[in-house]
């Protein structure tokens, strides 16, 4: 008897792409490809099937959720970057999905801008992880499976 | 003699292609094809061409708001969803429209989360129109016309 | 077989009375006497009746509204002009009903001051609309209807 | 020798004879006039004159404080309703009294929306009773008493 | 030949009826009628009618301005009292006027509770004074014929 | 047949400790312990055990608050004090309870310094008594009984 | 027998220096010299020696003030001009002056920019006027000798 | 060659000693010390000496953090409950310690009352979880254990 | 020997592309191909190769400047439009580059709506210059120079 | 004849213990010990009993202060630290004294974090003195005995 | 045949003459002088007489700005330093000037403390540049001339 | 062997002046002379040069400011009155100075209108001293030394 693979994709929002490629010595040398190689190596005890997605722009994130409604997925990650403070329809758009949804911040941000305290998405998530660096992907996927 | 028809856009913004895709109990079974359906239908007294536009990208609204000034409309009917509240560049867009201008809500956002109580768009709106549900745009496209 | 016609009562607040009578080039030439006929001919394919009150008083508006639940309402259209921003009396007054109401401002009231954006009164209403005019209490009507 | 009965006035506010006409299954099955019938039960003790003044009207509410400072009054237990969070003019009558004041209010506001916790009124009262329903009334009374 | 004599309205608002009837040390033993009466001697030079008029109810006070434009007044003398800090509705009745108008306050409300520093009603007049006690409608009246 | 008599607890904050100890011009000159035998006195008719407790510590009421589950309580009586205004612990721990909580202070303080105007733990409270002095107690013990 | 002829001062702030020479069609054509010799033409009646000082220095006119308390006076006018909204300083000076203060603005400045809604000085003065343009030093002379 | 064990002092803030004891339809059926035995179990292969402090008094936590100083610890946990809204004091004791700090949260607390939504204490943490209910600690310490 | 000569990029935001386009009375005839154009000209002296983008797509311009880090840019000139007031992600993402930026905006946004005057995206510009209208872009680039 | 001993209470707040054993860098060298020492040495010449009193409670300082009534002390030097800010209980108790009071803080507050400017308890104190370091409590004392 | 020179002035605010004369590791070792003749020496070309004054004095400054009513100016360029932020008295001067106005700062104010977000006198500018350092002089009188 | 002397100014703002002339019940009888003879005479075992400086004019007092970058200065001791509250041109000038600063206010300033709690100058200052009165400056510079 075979078992139905769990299916999580992680959707990364704006200047995600550029990690790496800015500032090595604060953000670190790895690449998003590399924190996805990561993040998979750390989580194959799950067997689970990670899709990775990455856009600087809001409707194509939205246009990504949305589609979730049609495919077979078991768990949303998701890190909106700056989108967190400002998008009301990214929030919007994960209230449209019933799985359980981890949103992840590399960083603390508490100890930043003011304007960075807000974070109206994180209304939608059940799971909130901050300050993880390139660890909070796998352990935000290794919580979910826990809820 | 023929009457040159009077022609209206009607544009979507974001979720809004969701429509009857979620939580039909809530929202209702119809999806945004059949409000589109419904809304031609009860304005064809008013011998009308209606166009309809949905997106869930701020700047693909934008596009589309510029284009409108390049061809022929007598008519804006915008439901800009959750940018209502954030798009100041959506506010500058539709400013440079010289047409009557109407802006829908499905619903009330009086009895909604506080920061869905500013409506940066609504500024350039003539016709403000809350909480009709799927007749709205009906009802817009009809009052624009007595303006 | 006859059928029991539909009742409305449309309340008019503060100042209302005094359309037509000043400033015609603003507010345009008809009185509310005008308005009323205008909304009664528009409203006649809804075989419904409508009747009319105006006041100034906030307290004789509260007293129309608790009559209505010994009388025999099907909808409530109101404007309550200034007492929108400032009355909680007639919300809580509102919130006893349980028709469908609608709440009808002239015109679009987030260009004009601050401290006429906030809408006490519009979070007990089911329909809002703003900026028809003198076509806004006949739109109301026909709104109502299909809720 | 005999003792000269104590007077007392009180003062309801809009909406609040509307009670037990509204939602029984929330706001209790007793009417004004039950609660009237009760309070002066319950005072029997006191050996009091309870005079009741009930009115939708800000003015009226005014009108009848003034009035208290020709006749003869003990105390005044007032529940000014919605009037409580808005009228800077009630407060400015009561001011005028020299008689101690008990503000009642049926339910705890505070866990209510925020712009009712705001209680100008109660700046002129010595004595404040919230959440005791049907019994605030004479409770108050006893209270006053005291004083 | 004979000269048309000029006519002026005074409006006192909430509790100004109880001028000299409460803590005479503190608001002088001077009644409205007594102020009415001075301010008549004061201004005999100016051979101006004047009527005087006060409510404690916001919607007679409305009422009486919406009536002053059938009628033929010169200027407008109004102490809003504790509406001048809460009244939209007047303001807008205010504004329908096409005379000059004085708003008068017997004491200086900069030295008060800060929820009446905001003087709503203020906006639509052209002259303001504050302190004179009373004096200040006969000091209103006469710089008002200066205008 | 023997009736099981009501049990009490009587919670005193911060400083409450100190009543009748200093300005007893201001605050009377009854101490904490007066006021409990009054209190006492009072209550003789409600056949009722009351426990005083008093602490100027959070942490040792939150304690205390907690044991109530463990023992068998029918009301509890909170005068916070200071703690009213800041501790969101005391709120959190008042939620536990399931018993009605009447919360108690001395002074009406709407006519105080404005932080004290917040009334966090009041949250938690079905019915609050200000102003009555030492007759507090007595007054709020009794009114839980009617609940 | 000879009477000592009362002395008022009066002070003018930033800016009013320029009357008359900027915009006459807004500010009108006088200067303050012409301002200044219609007060004492106005004035004549209440033989009263004025004396005019004009400073745009926040500190001249801080000077000018103290050096009242060495001085003879009986009355002092101030229109502070943008002073009024930013100086404590002044008000400060103001405060050590035991002779009544009117404040005077030619302009009604509840109509102007929200930063011209703060009225510094003013919590200083006895009698304040606003809007009688170039009559009211004239009247706020006549007005102090009233107190 | 024998390594040192890694040390850990998970430290728990108010109310949540209760945990288990209160709402089990709620909160989980666990008690703190199910959830203490649970966090042991899945940090096993993390060969961690786990001590576990809790406390209702803000002095105590205080007291606890400092006496760290003196002793060994490699990591801490905590989660402040509704201290981390109010405490100054911890996120100062918090300061002095130069270990990594994980700040855990059971519930999301952005979809709770307003005055939650600040965390003062969480501007001394490297690592923020929230929403991961009992198992919260065992994933904060694995997470530690990265940094 | 050949000097390398200077890249720079000038990047519009929304609504940009509509220069000249719309209202030329108020914004003037020349489109953005003008500007480009009289741009080019006016710093043919700094020997620069300048290329122009432009965007209504935030996520556009976010790829743009993301681009530019894999590309050789001696200096960035930015116009973000609205986006100015409400974009943290382009923030971010303008702070990922080294070269110096400067921020231009055709008029002065402290004379528009408060919602103008909130400038996100300027924290990461070296250089800002307001009302300089189609002279900004040619003024930025010789001032970048200079730095 | 022999003279009274002056007697003064100096209470420490919050994290003051670990003065020198963190940070010395910063901080500098100096345990509370240490300054105890120096603090007395500083004032031997005032002839004073000296008296340290640290905890990390509020409670304990309030309850700490309380006992001052019944003892017989003639100056009180506090430094709330982290409680100076949120502590309203603190400020109540001080309150109960009749004694001169100095408030003291090791550092200039007005340089750090928003949330230190608020000084809740310095309304209690005569004197506040910060920014002396080591050297404010000799000063305080200094200074408390010129009062 | 001559061409009549234009004639600028230009204003420095409080602190400017102290440029090169503090920290010039930081503001650069020019001081004020070198700035005025670096500033001439780049705009031989416009062929342009440019007037240096600078004052600490707000008064002094607006003095001056009054006497360019009389003289024959045809540009100003304003440093306001730090009056920027707190002088409506300047922005009042400002305003009655007809000439095309620059206002210059040396920085990026938005970088720095938010006290300093706010620019009063900026409102009666048309052009503004920031953070262009010693060059910001130049820029604003080339660009002046476009105007 | 001589030793150099230390120089000390002392800086007073606006009103200061004043002292000893207005209101001695509350101010006290002593002059700023007074209290300048006071201070030399207690700093007298400081071996200290003590120059005395006031102004009520902000312009002078950050001329004499400046002054001191030219001359040989060990400490300022400044109060600068009203302008702490509103001079950013007050705190820029402290802000050049290298030597330590003490800023004095003579009486607490928590306890009195909330427009005097913000110290904007308080900034720039090393140790704070407030509510000693008349001896405040002397012990500003006994503290000054010890730093």
């Amino acid at each position: 008897m075979t078992v139905k693979k769990r299916k999580s994709l992680v959707i990364n929002g704006p200047n995600l792409n550029m990690l790496g490629k800015r500032e090595p010595e604060i953000y670190g040398p790895l690449t998003l490809k590399d924190i996805e190689t990561l993040t998979n190596d750390l989580c194959e005890h799950l067997s689970m099937d990670i899709t990775w997605f990455q856009s600087n722009h809001e409707g194509a994130i939205i246009d990504r959720i949305h589609k979730m409604k049609k495919e077979k997925w078991d768990y949303l990650v998701i890190n909106p970057g700056a989108f967190s403070h400002t998008s009301v329809a990214i929030l919007d758009a994960l209230k449209i999905l019933s799985i359980p949804i981890a949103e992840v911040h590399l960083s603390n941000t508490y100890s930043r801008e003011s304007f960075r305290h807000t974070l109206l998405t994180a209304q939608a998530a059940t799971i909130i992880m901050k300050g993880l660096g390139i660890y909070g992907y796998a352990f935000a996927l290794n919580a979910l499976v826990m809820k």
